[in-house]
């Protein structure tokens, strides 16, 4: 199989590179930036001196469509919007990391967003992929939208909880933290070293875009879901999101029942790592790799569940989650390439 | 003003040695340690080298009163509890930084600490010391009960909202993220630098002993007050702590109402820092520093509020606050030795 | 004594305004900026505010020299070369903490500032601040050129070894590590804190521009002095310059000799503490402080001389300096509104 | 092929796991600890969550030899010495990462390492496995003596030039900068979090193991090699190493024919990247990976060589080097299990 990766340069696009250099099964056809034609891939990415001897490509939907299978598109948000529905004309099976085809509503994208909302039939068509919590056949997918890095850390914690419609869903309150490459990048002033360093911030306070995201799939697991509260907080390191939820559990319910329900909803799941009862992960514990880790407690005093989760923002947040929503499209194994361990310490 | 400082070894001890020097009316006489008798403050602390030339004492109380005016005791939970009553029968007028004194109820306290709870007598005249909002007169106190570091930022942060019966106690949930300081001088597998960097851990799950210390006092500010739902984390920086809450809001109050309230809560207090609305602390802005500062949001979709609150838990969380309520005991100016600012960047 | 600060958005500025805030005889009379004029230092600082009520003022040489005593020019290379020449002619007297008045050979500035020379008289009149080692009589300058944070580290270093003509002076290696900070406050890709944390940079190889004000210093110590080697590397820190400082000894001399010869040079120098031989200090213990800490070993195996010495590089290597230059300036106590002990841990 | 891995609970062994875990030609067979026999290695790594679901063995040298081809000691220095032996005698073909069989003069190895010396004849069997330049044949050797991390760092950089004799011996200094994972798992006071973090210290003054270790090679490719300058420093950041090399260069050599040598030299070593003549690695740009990265310039002014080379110290400087010489003792694809890109950013 080969693939194409699209926006090399951002750090999405430099991680597919990683995780694609060694999948069995795909070969990394080729690489494209609007902006970077004709340069090596190693002038914005040293680390990738001899792993790639490629340059970066300009945009052709039709001539990548006739030489590869899949294209992965790492551009940002409002460029993939005009990208992939050209992509999708000229035959290319999409999987598009950038926002813009998550939310079905284009008043709420154009709203989050600020930016105009794409084709409504591409955006119609596209299937969201959370690949653990998938609502279509994958393998007829033309286009994949690959979920935000909160929302799959988010979601991936409260779907078992929602399925079973356990807990009252006006009572969610997501606190989460990100490590620093959440911010992408580019170079600004909150993200200087000096700034961050030894820092904790809060940021887009009710503001984030992928509130209506997560708000859009919990409503599709519950319809009695309304807004939830999400806030989000900048954590000085550079990989990495735990997100820890709160929410009203019903009478009656044990923490061990709890974590029954967790491990038996993940059992199948791969890269979903439910601890034992009374340990909860921490977000080194998944640096690197495609895992999601899941704590799920109960606040006996209050009645409160809280759960944690954890992943590697660039990974099961973005282009790992997108390597897996590949193997999905093409029907191989869905630890191809991804089965590999953390790095620790 | 003389003071003595038992327990110089741990950090809090070290930061008073650091207030104390550079404080207009007091004089730091000396310090003591039972480890360490007789060896140099350079040996644990080589920063303070040249900065003070006394060597360590044996804890004497009868010497202390008759040599000093004031005592401050950063000794761990379970050893203040035996040394305090002692020193109050000596004489000396004395602020404590451990946890002992803080819980009214010996068998919470023996419950969240599982130590002994301390002399009865001794623990009901403790005054509690969240020096904003005392409620004894504390020029006429022998004991000072310093508050915990994060009761310290949940409670200056919640106290405007519970004085005035805004928000629904029930609904309160804070979610406390600090810097490693917190854990103490004593190196730990958790606290290993390679375990630590560049990771966001999750501790002490419901088990905090500063649970019943914050709803010890919400529910002297409001009795309807139950069980609250606190979490803690651990964050790769070296100190700082933010409390980001968040509480069921009334209908019909304004996110600037609440600002408003909020600022003029704090208008004659110069620590406490209210932010313009819409803007947010981040806990370096205080680094180093007495401040607290504050900012309160509402957000319209879920009429929640959400508080946010940081402060340096080495100095407001602990020996600023120590020494901050030493000038209210001696009745000189509550800034003294303490309105400089933070070290930023 | 009145100051006025000049570039004060900068890191030097702001740390400016930290230290004269606490100086018992200076008063931070006005703020300056070219591009800020009427903001509020808040605005770039939050953790400012209320520490300072003032907006930021136009800069007028003439009001300023008649309303202040001395004026702190934090201005970049460049800027300061034009600017300081209009404070001198207005009757101001300066401290310039820009590398513009360092350089006596305006050849080697332009050569290694890439820019234009400042004014020759301006320039000859210049005082090098080097505090500890001043060459003229301060209470008599007009200018004083603040020094480099690397050269302040590496040469109070070298200077007890160069003045008693002890190591060859061809032999000297400096193999400089800086905090991120040293770079500045603008962000750049290269300070971007996912490219800068958990990393270890060398830069600027053979070409900082600190390198000929170290020659020039060390030349008027020992006129054998040709070329030296000097590195810089930037490390995941905020804060603090270590320099390892590696000459061929002479034979014969002891360990103990040489840290003897360091104890009695800087002996009434405050601010320069030798450590005891053996010890060796760490950047974090002069953190937020005017201290430089010093230790020098010998390598018996290779007879090499090592001297490790560490400051904070925005306070003795740049705003701290220039205030101890202001109280040389003013002939009052060396120490005054410097004496506090660093910020640990 | 099937590897064992005893003392799999440091980080060694940690990474060993990771390592094997993805080698297309090893199979993880067992792991063996003296202390911890029958925990899952999950208790000590949650982070191999079923990545691994084999529990702790112990040590059984003939069962170990019966049933794996290859058995890694990644214990402590000491422990080696008494292991490896027996492990030789039972038919093991052992590769160990402690130091205990690197230094080929017992008297050395007890002066630095300060412990008894091994077996003297499994001692001059051992095979010195810095694998780019690797003196002996690997296919042959039953024991392979994995380089000290420093030495594979600061060897692959001065390799080319001390066997082209371009630099005097007696000149090299060599000034070394680690992240904390050096120092191991075990926590102390001076990689506590807190202590670390935000700062930079120098350690094991004249005094590090590694110094006869770098003779010794040194010494084997240039007979006139006498003691090195070898300094040690700790970053504060979890893997990287960086050695800054400076040696005095011969007249007439340029900076292009040196990178040119070092390109030669390294033409055929996939995991040795030299990089272009101006440009500098960063730790940061291995890390994960078995890549050094190296460059190398010339101080037109002084004359003196800098070479600069980085490793990640638990890939290159150990696990991954191990598995590199597995790889050549087993004679198949040198990059096997390797081949992969650093983790960036």
């Amino acid at each position: 199989m080969k693939a194409a990766v699209i926006g090399a340069t951002g750090y999405g696009g430099a991680e597919l590179i990683r995780l694609l250099q060694q999948h069995p099964e795909a070969t990394l056809h080729s690489f494209h930036s609007s902006s970077k034609e004709g340069e090596s891939i190693e002038a914005s990415y040293p680390h990738l001196q001899t792993v790639s001897g490629m340059a970066l490509e300009a945009i052709d939907p039709e001539k990548i469509a006739s030489e590869t299978d899949v294209v992965f598109t790492a551009t940002p948000s409002g460029v993939s919007s005009e990208l992939v529905p050209e992509l999708i004309d000229a035959g290319n099976r999409v999987i598009d990391l950038s926002g813009d085809f998550r939310l079905k509503d284009p008043k709420l994208y154009e709203q989050w967003y600020n930016k105009k909302a794409p084709d409504e039939t591409v955006l119609q068509n596209a299937v969201y992929g959370l690949t653990e919590w998938l609502e279509a056949d994958a393998t007829e997918a033309q286009l994949i939208s690959n979920p935000g890095c909160y929302p799959t850390a988010a979601l991936l914690g409260l779907a078992p909880l929602m399925k079973q419609n356990i807990a009252n869903p006006d009572s969610i309150i997501i606190d989460a933290k990100t490590g620093v490459s959440g911010a992408g990048k580019k170079a600004t002033p909150v993200t200087h070293f000096t700034e961050m360093n030894d820092n904790l911030k809060i940021y887009k306070v009710f503001a984030h875009q992928h509130t209506p995201e997560i708000e859009q799939v919990l409503s599709g697991w519950n319809s009695q879901t309304g807004p939830i509260t999400f806030s989000t907080h900048l954590v000085p390191m550079t990989r990495g999101i735990m997100t820890t939820i709160y929410a009203q559990g019903p009478d009656g319910m044990t923490a061990k029942e709890l974590t029954d329900l967790y491990q038996e909803s993940y059992n199948d799941s791969y890269f979903v790592r439910v601890r034992e009862q009374g340990t909860y992960p921490s977000t080194k514990e998944v640096y690197g790799s495609n895992f999601c880790d899941l704590s799920v407690a109960l606040d006996e005093r209050t009645n409160r569940i809280m759960i944690v989760s954890v992943i590697d923002n660039l990974v099961k947040g973005a282009s790992g989650q997108a390597v897996q929503n590949m193997n999905r499209m093409f029907d191989i194994e869905e630890t191809a390439g991804l089965g590999f361990a953390p790095v620790y310490p």
